[in-house]
């Protein structure tokens, strides 16, 4: 398999994202990889080529470029060559640590969406604060502001088919996020998706769950519209990382008896500090479009990026996306 | 003034409310209080009955009611009972730890809307970590599930407001909840309510926030549509509370010298616990209706019930209501 990498995108590029691949090229004898960018910035930074070749990029996409605009205008970007690479099958999945809305453009416009989807959602993982699983999938979480109920049930849909397949469950357990448990609850939005998502006999459906449960494992599979979504990782990121932050600085302020104690403790607070981390738990992924497009934090460190190669490794080697095309292409005859 | 407490609502009532009361006479003499419930379990629980008088009220709404229901079922209920005192004029404000939903539905069914006011909202304080001020407003943190713009701009007038009035911030930033902080950014509903916001002179709109941010007082006033807000508050909350739970599993988990070093950072880490207690800022107060109608958690304990009639004190104190009524009686005659 070959891995597109926009090489130049995220903060700490291309260092890190050279790093990180050179890594799981190490681990996973069957990742190529092609690094889109300044060749001349690149080449030096890489160790050992093999499996790695290099496509020069004179343009880069950068954090405050509007997405739509920026893959239009910037057709010699890193990334606007590297999505042509997928689409035109020199490639096999899209890789990113840079301009997550410019990715998702680069996704939908230029790798295109799967037959029958009808828009792609953004899966992320999260952390589950309780449980051996370690994680829940939340979708969409952040590429579509205005939501249809259909969107939704095929969002839970895809949802389920990654747990399946890339996280091991066997019966991924469904939630819709929604403002209350009760059936009943909710917008005209989630109360349709709620009807069709509970009709849908192939999905293992939990009912509504509340944004307060998800850290503690109340699904696997967590279903949004896009606006919420992305307002609930962004506020369990923001909160986590605002605690984390909290215990940090009350150990500055903590008399020469507390330090020494937090000192003592310490090992202990890094745990949790890793727990909490979600690039611990590999990239965001783009479902519904024709490859594997996914994108790390923009602050990865080479261990991030390495850990999202694994995961695009397991989602080409599993045909994740052939169990899409046949859900949504039969979907699309019946309709028809 | 006088208040009109719902005695039996919350997990540890009439108990820690009934203190909660006692303290709150005992410290602003300008307080009456009359208790909603069972009287021959509340009254025995009542050490001092000077201001202090009691309703009968055969039922209760418990957590698992169906809000609007239970109102037009439970007319015995206490919140009902006390919800109607206050319509009819024999207190001026409602206070519950019960059913939030059917503290709304009270609110917007028996005290009724403010002339003007398109949709009451629901106004909750959360902690800011990184700032001497302390906290921040988010609305509509729940009372409607389905927006309008027009809904979103009464929610920044309203804030704005309340952040004066209650809070004793001159000019509040107010910030517009959004999945990105460009302008052009959002669903129809906030780029929508964007546009309103922005035009209106009055406002000190500081453009869109994000949800991570809103934790390091990035704006004093967060306006949202109530399904997003109820999904924001809940993951602060949740992650707040997972997080601080994470770190006293690691206390256990410890080994002795870890565990000892705990105990001499524990004072620091209690510090922070209750920093990121909601009920340290007090209940959520439904904006818009005729009276304050304020809901503290349902775990609150006598310490938490007496912040919040604090707080019920302030509201009428500052005449926030009039400001209101001036406001948007103002607006409603412009348009007719």
């Amino acid at each position: 398999m070959k891995i597109a990498v926009d090489a130049m995108g995220g903060d700490n590029a291309p260092q890190s994202v050279v790093e990180g691949v050179e890594k799981a090229r190490d681990a996973f004898e069957d990742m190529e990889f092609v690094l889109f960018g300044k060749v001349d910035e690149i080449k030096p930074l890489v160790k050992d080529q093999t499996r790695i070749s290099f496509e020069q990029a004179d343009e880069v996409i950068v954090m405050n470029d509007e997405p739509v605009k920026a893959i239009r205008r910037k057709k010699q970007s890193s990334l606007v060559l590297a999505a042509k690479a997928v689409k035109e099958g020199q490639a096999d999945a899209l890789f990113s640590c840079g301009n997550t809305g410019a990715l998702l453009a680069a996704g939908l416009l230029l790798i295109g969406r799967i037959k029958g989807v009808e828009r792609p959602g953004l899966l992320s993982t999260l952390p589950v604060v309780s449980s051996a699983q370690g994680g829940f999938n939340l979708l969409d979480s952040g590429a579509n502001a205005d939501n249809k109920p259909e969107y939704l049930h095929q969002f839970a849909v895809m949802g389920k088919f990654y747990a399946q397949t890339v996280r091991g469950i066997e019966n991924p357990r469904i939630g819709l996020l929604n403002n209350g448990t009760e059936p009943h609850k909710g917008s005209k939005l989630t109360q349709a998706a709620y009807q069709l998502i509970s009709e849908d006999p192939s999905l293992n459906f939990v009912g509504n769950v509340e944004s307060r449960d998800l850290t503690n494992g109340v699904c696997d599979v967590a279903v949004a519209d896009g606006f919420t979504g992305n307002a609930v990782l962004k506020a369990i990121e923001g909160t986590a990382s605002a605690v984390m932050h909290l215990v940090k600085d009350s150990v500055k302020d903590a008399n020469l008896f507390g330090k020494l104690g937090a000192l003592m403790f310490k090992p202990n607070l890094m745990k949790i500090k890793d727990r909490v981390n979600p690039s611990r738990y590999g990239g965001a992924v783009l479902l519904g479009v024709k490859a594997p497009v996914v994108k790390a934090h923009g602050s990865s460190d080479a261990q991030t990026v390495y850990y999202t190669m694994k995961q695009i490794r397991t989602i080409l080697n599993e045909n994740l996306l052939s169990k899409f095309k046949t859900a949504f292409q039969t979907q699309d005859e019946e309709q028809n």
